[in-house]
């Protein structure tokens, strides 16, 4: 079936810049959990903004039909990769109705830090 | 009174692979809150989404009539378990309003990680 | 200004069991932050709901004109206090509109955890 | 690309009254994080809410068109500095569409406790 929105915003953004404990679990990130539980293939193109700069992107990402994706910022690399310890946010535009959720693992300490949120949407 | 919605989707979905600390309660979950504050029992029906496999379920929940259920993820059994260290996305359909909150406790260290979010509904 | 909605719901709730820390900052606790940005005094009827009996409440509380109350579940003792270590929900029905965010610090281990959502309004 | 409203509330805010760690990313913090991702500046007004004393502010707040900004309550000082280790709330009236998610880093302890949450908007 069908649910969600085709647009989604994540205001925050963060990746910490340095971890503890063995990767790829503990390595400190910033992941987009995005869930398509329609019967098409979603086409999502991912922007993200700065503080004191143009906008990057659009990141092409595709979340098949009744699949979920869970994509870390890290591992953004075309059109560039995100820079480690700096601000940003991102927007997020379907083709389809997806829900996405955004959750953070800061490892910079010993003990981790962790947050999630479900999305803006409209 | 009702209160709620019918749709419930969230997005995240990762039950850590291992715990420190006394069970149940330092075990590393991921849980569902679901309140039903009306007069007639919840009958919800989960399906959990996975990256790259089909979706698992209808698991039944049953939330009574001005009562709440707060069900791990780790708990299902029925069609088939949740694997630990896997990255999910669930949907949640209630033939009456209900609302539902998604938290994770994480002990995979000394030191536990903690979120709660309100889910995606509509 | 008026901002927000009249009726919340929150469906996670679990105050944690033990303490560690200086009291009362580091006391194990739920709170509900309510805020009335409007010109009149908001009356709000707390209601918490159960696994497993009928619901307790109302608990009224007063959220004066332009003010907020940030309320510990812990605090609530009339007509009953909350069990530790028991899952509960809470609905919260105001004259007035006004915005909830849901807060929990858990110190049972030597290190917090904590999360924070803004509730579901309607 | 316009997305996000127009006015957003934070109801919790609460400064933690001192920090473990190298400064400033691992002071004791909350921010506001916005998203401006249209084509026009934001103005936005920020009015800090207390528990027993009248509203502080306006904070004016600047964010570029497709821009993000990621300010620290902690940081402001202009009509007035919040106090730390005080309950507070605060709302945001912007007057081009913004999207704002709310985040705190309590560094209190040796382990940091982090939480974030998408605040509520009408």
């Amino acid at each position: 079936m069908e649910i969600g929105k085709k647009i989604w915003a994540i205001a925050e953004g963060y990746i910490p810049a340095w971890s503890h404990g063995p990767a790829p679990e503990f390595t400190s990130h910033e992941a987009a959990c995005i869930l398509n539980a329609g019967d098409k293939d979603a086409h999502v193109e991912l922007t993200v903004y700065y503080a004191d700069r143009d906008p990057a992107g659009p990141y092409p990402l595709l979340v098949k039909a009744k699949r979920t994706l869970h994509i870390r910022f890290n591992d953004l690399k075309d059109p560039e990769s995100i820079p480690l310890g700096t601000s940003y946010s991102s927007v997020f535009i379907s083709d389809v109705p997806v829900v996405l959720q955004h959750t953070r693992l800061d490892s910079r300490q010993a003990e981790n830090g962790l947050f999630s949120t479900i999305a803006y949407s409209e």
